[in-house]
């Protein structure tokens, strides 16, 4: 059992209130990724290294759950966050299975759910300012195998974005630029130490967004872009914003916002791309992730990520301040 | 110099008889790739591995020239099929420069330009019948990274489809589907070991070649598919024949022939889909293909693929007879 | 539960008669690589693709089973074959715990034990021709990274090395090369494909057997060697069969026969090699060895490996006649 | 023609100092990473991205030249760093020859050599205080790997061990540890962003600093190990402090320094380890580890590991200095 400190408000909340994703048992206990105190622990709780954790500690856990380890996705192709099997707290859990989403008080930990202490000097709101956005950036950046030097660009400035824009100064971009709005997010951005960056809202026109980019890596575009606007027209703009040969990361299209129309030639055959789609986010992303925030946290400041907490009964207004972007991140404490 | 044996028809050919290619330096002498023998050498030709090939020795070239070695593209991305300074006999090449195209008696040998013994047993219309599909084929299939056991589906039955059909196998594919037509071309992938083929013919609705796909794939799709088709409608149908985290290789759209409607989020993100295009060939590419060619000759039966040979003068018929799909591949014989 | 059909005698029975490895729970029942018949399933027995084995159908199964997919190496260093939790029939299991081992009429199934079918045309001789060497050499050419037209040597003509021949060949080498002892294994190479073998017996000098295989590499050395002697000193012999920036996949090492010296600079640094230990073998290279052996078992002829086949009670027999190397694979037939 | 501002002492300059290379072609003039102002270029001196060099601006070189491009190893392996034509300044160029080292007022630019402007706020004791370790120890990191969150050891505090620690940082590494001595190198490590150091004079027992390294990697080891010591008994001693399936890269063993023994079943195959050599470095090593320099100027003190400078006429007590690890760096300014 977890007692919550705190669970976050992430955009796939939105989507969820919306009823904009498929296959979801509502009623459901929103909040899939949490971070709490371990309590009244049965049998004893281990770390991934085998080390029992005592009651009290504070805690996130991996949000997944159920994945099979014996099916042909997990055991022929190892694509694990593609075994169907999988589920995940707060999205494909109902709430009448019991307490399994994060804005409660308590949190069952169902059986094989990995628990995860944080690190040394990581606290609930450094955590909770990372949110789902950490793995996920952090997954992001792992497929698009960034090389010491190379300059990356970053389509979105919300959480992934920001993440992904972290994630790659530490895997050694020499140069990230984050594409994105309003101002307090891409003011975010800077603070976390990317380069340059370009605003939608005073840069409307795509043609000139991609001229902004060519013009800062010597007219070949960059050597890596992920897209986590969650636009589909982001897609044929960040081929535009790439270099030939240089490696797309798409994480950002998470739900069906459309279609989008691209050209194969010129975007694709001629330009040598290397194009990787980004579903999910593994265990070892977390355990990475959390283990860089440690590191980190000095230099990159996740907490201020949390533009406000919430009560649970704000709930309904956390959701509203989300989809009107008025915050970066949103917290909810029960 | 090189005393022409034969040269190829290849699609690019009929391109740039219609001027649907840029930067092309009309008047050219057609023939990108071209197989000879090596005559009048004013000094020692040697092949890769530093042996003097002899005068009268049958041989091709790599038809790729002027490669720097010395811009960004070449020592910093390490992307030479990019380098800005890449010219290509019988496509890039002015006719008022001399013989740089092979639908001519001789060929003139540029500096630099890589020389490659036909393999022993290794005819001109052996070499003729992969023709510029072979490098091309092979290239698509090293992108794709088959593993021992993959089902491969290749989209597109021209000479690109064939032969990426052939090195699909020779990779350790368990299964290869072609999806092509006319009829004759699949005939001619069936006699080169293609497990099964979808005749676009027979089958005209598109979701209909994705559940033939399917079904053959336990429903998932296949772990790799390679778009060989030129059609930009091929680029939605291959995403939907491929199986989640699998590999998806463009080599088909070599030119502009429009653009076309994706879905982001079925098609790239949730899929968590490596789309990867495929642009020209490097010298590694056609000295290994050659090599297999020389080991897999009796195996499989490139010099069939030649339908029809012509004489110089018969070229426009050459032409005609490529761009109607009346023949496999068509062979200039000066 | 399973009728056993045969279960193969392997190197490592040799060992493990002799008592050569730590940590084994003696008694024993040996026999980790087993064939035969599902009976009496309580619940249905499924395939990885989910489709229900109906009893009676011949299989075989990972002997592989208890890894936790839960500790450090399952899930962050994702180096399933080296969690401390894995079990292997025939080895680590007690008699005590149960038929837990192929030298016995039936094998009980563990829970969670992954069973596979034996594909179309493939007879339980066939795949125990193969027995454990065929996963085995099945990884240490997945490990490889064989590239279309590489020549690759295989230090060791045992089922190891034989089965690593057979799949170099299918994933695309245009030359396979074995080095070894005895002739009968030698000849059942060049039965399944080996295009040159060295025979140890008759060049008992390495520095020879170093220029066989250079003389046949321009000089250079082959680009995928292959140790699957389980001889210490081939180690630095193949490190000198090896060209520079090639591939060299120890395979064969399974127990500690010894201590070798090799030099730092010439064999690892100025080589710039990359040397690949290669321990066990995961499902999925199970699952695709038996793949390729249905779609190849015309060309390839694992059956024929199998010199003699024992009663339970020959066992002894069997581990001699494996010991002097008289026979290339032994299987128990109960 | 190039005005020399300093040139390096390297370790090399020692082996070539006492006659340990073979194939020297003495006398030759020493230096091979020299740091100067262009001078009376005849022809525009152009930078990789093609832009014009103004007599007067500071740069470098990339030390390798003659690399032919047209070899199986250039074209084939692609292993550039191991061209049969590839010749070094300072190294393998005859003074006979011309001004073709670092130890000299001038030095002469040869054709097709590569040239690249120190960046912005970068200056001549910066670069110098990377040398040549800058690339070697960038190119070992590129050859290892390093995951975000990987703990790294390095073992030797020299030139490429230092730089190697630096460059395993910026890639991601959340711990780096350095194994070395004296001293004051293990400071440098320190005060550049080295998490411990275990120090080779107080622990001069290697199974004991092993255990430093397992007591800190939960009893596992390191995911990566770096050998930058030179020293050959250091390669078993690094395998027992790696983790399973872990990457082991040998950088330090550039001269023969003699053999050493390992056990092949427990350092390798048991292991499941990767073993990298790493010869040499290209010129993306020298241009991506510039731009670091570039970025990270701040962070990493790389001018402060010069220890002393030296006039030419000292330059034998900079060698004797070098020797006796009196110096971190040495650096001649003619």
């Amino acid at each position: 059992m977890l007692e919550t400190v705190g669970s976050e408000v992430c955009g796939t909340d939105v989507h969820l209130f919306h009823g904009r994703l498929s296959g979801v048992p509502y009623p459901i206990i929103p909040g899939h990724v949490v971070c709490g105190r371990l309590a009244e622990s049965q049998a004893a709780i281990r770390d991934v290294e085998g080390r029992p954790i005592a009651d009290g500690t504070l805690v996130t856990f991996y949000d997944v759950f159920g994945t099979c380890g014996a099916c042909w996705h997990c055991l022929v192709a190892r694509a694990a966050t593609r075994c169907p099997h999988r589920r995940v707290y707060g999205i494909t859990t109902s709430a009448e299975e019991g307490l399994l989403g994060g804005w409660a008080e308590r949190v069952e930990l169902k059986p094989g759910v990995r628990v995860v202490p944080l690190p040394d000097g990581v606290e609930p709101l450094d955590f909770l300012g990372g949110g789902c956005g950490l793995p996920t950036g952090f997954h992001a950046i792992e497929r698009a195998n960034v090389a010491l030097g190379d300059t990356v660009v970053v389509q979105g400035s919300g959480p992934v974005g920001l993440n992904a824009a972290i994630f790659a100064q530490l895997s050694g971009a020499a140069r990230v630029l984050v594409v994105g709005a309003p101002r307090a997010r891409l003011e975010a951005a800077r603070r976390n130490g990317t380069d340059e960056v370009c605003d939608i809202g005073e840069i409307p026109d795509a043609a000139a967004r991609v001229r902004f980019v060519r013009e800062r890596t010597g007219g070949r575009g960059a050597d890596v872009v992920i897209e986590a606007s969650g636009n589909p027209a982001a897609i044929p703009e960040g081929l535009e914003m790439l270099r030939d040969a240089g490696r797309y990361v798409v994480v950002g299209q998470y739900t069906d916002s459309g279609d989008v129309t691209i050209n194969p030639h010129r975007h694709v055959n001629r330009k040598h791309a290397d194009i990787r789609g980004c579903w999910g986010y593994e265990f070892s992303h977390l355990h990475r992730a959390l283990a860089m925030m440690g590191k980190h946290r000095e230099r990159f400041r996740w907490r201020d990520l949390v533009t406000r907490e919430y009560a649970l009964e704000e709930a309904g207004q956390a959701l509203a301040d989300m989809e009107a972007l008025r915050v970066v991140k949103a917290v909810i404490r029960p």
